[in-house]
């Protein structure tokens, strides 16, 4: 069995540094903060700008991401059977609904967002492909943490809860609870879990195999999307039959 | 001056074998492909699958191009100064002008659109986010040409100039001739030059040193973006007044 390279690894992890929190960063605290020399860390920084991925200010001397990742993150979603076939049943699904729809797929311990249809409305609206959710309290990552073992263990073994909203469910025993209804009836909700005064509605994904690869759902303001502490059912419907459609384009049979 | 280090080429050289072409391929192809044994192959191919740039197909054993370049993709997105202070004067201009805005900028040997707006009707459209355009035969790509000298070198260095529709601009003085007429007028247009039937007017950002960091335009059918061979005055202002608004937002003076 092949080995793993060393420099491969540190690259990653100075991308996955630019990825969060600050975003630009000089030379010396990105050295510091994965540990490594400033000599070496500077080797591979040169590495990466020479190869697109990361970016120098010339102003400031900072570094930050570069352009090839974004040409090389569509290519990838280029390459996404799942969101090619989902591309027109997500659009059907936030005509009927009224709502934004979005599909999502397991990625490390979240919910990355590889489609989303905006809200049909005249509204202003920000893209979120690519972005990623917490699995505890979406209704995508709960349809997956339900029906996938991989994102149920990512889940559990992170052991942490965070508290996003007063609503979020943070006790995993509770949570598995909601786990096996999702289960049971086949979607999962978010009523304010995540984001304040947002509701959520999700289902499952099946492949040939009738195994989960990912989850579609619509998300909006609780007013529309529910009445007297009850989701509205022809949205949850619309959700499901939306799931029910990728997963037959993707051959998993009928019953 | 530190040294570039190999393993990370070699890895970069993998991505972008993926991003084009085929796109999902099998080890050998890869080895052969990138010139490289199959065992020093394999170990690239193993850390880049463990750090989420490349996926393996479960059923097949071929490699594509994995989530993580998604995400990172994403957040260059967020960091990217251009794209921010643009976003709300692509809006106003696609819907000003009732055509689709793009914002690009250099990179590699092409235009990368890091914006897209869609055309404000409820025609289905596909997000371009990400996408590459040709430097000799956009609008966008003229305009980067013409105001940018590292894109005029990438042009120029190419020599090649090849032919997309029967209206690409294939000789080099002719190219050279529409850049001079691209500067003295401030904009630049494509005319059926790279999609049939389709024309772009597109016009530079500048910023606060003056110095071109990127393009923005609009991209629409021949039928509504002109009459009688002349582009519609009223749609070359829009792009020319969002052009100049986004320069001045990024602290480009006002002459």
């Amino acid at each position: 069995m092949a080995r793993t390279i060393q420099s491969l690894e540190r690259a990653a992890a100075v991308l996955r540094l630019l990825a969060g929190g600050e975003r630009r960063l000089g030379l010396s605290d990105i050295a510091s903060a994965i540990g490594l020399a400033k000599a070496t860390t500077h080797g591979l920084l040169r590495t990466l700008q020479q190869e697109g991925f990361v970016e120098q200010d010339t102003a400031s001397g900072k570094y930050q991401l570069g352009a090839e990742l974004l040409r090389l993150g569509n290519s990838y979603l280029d390459v996404h059977e799942l969101r090619a076939r989902a591309l027109v049943w997500t659009d059907d699904l936030a005509r009927s609904s009224g709502e934004s729809a979005y599909l999502g797929v397991l990625h490390q311990q979240g919910v990355l967002i590889v489609h989303h249809v905006f809200r049909p409305d005249d509204s202003r609206q920000v893209l979120e492909v690519g972005a990623m959710q917490p699995l505890h309290s979406t209704a995508l990552g709960k349809v997956l943490a339900a029906f996938d073992p991989v994102a149920h263990n990512e889940v559990m073994e992170a052991g942490e809860f965070p508290a996003i909203t007063e609503l979020t469910v943070t006790d995993p025993a509770e949570f598995e609870k909601g786990l096996e209804e999702t289960r049971s009836r086949g979607w999962a909700s978010d009523l304010g879990e995540t984001w304040e005064g947002v509701a959520s509605i999700a289902a499952p994904i099946l492949d040939r195999r009738r195994m989960p690869v990912g989850a579609v759902g619509i998300t909006g303001a609780v007013e529309r999307m529910q009445a007297g502490g009850t989701l509205h059912p022809r949205l949850v419907a619309a959700v499901r039959d939306c799931a029910r459609s990728v997963s037959r384009d993707l051959g998993a049979g009928r019953f």
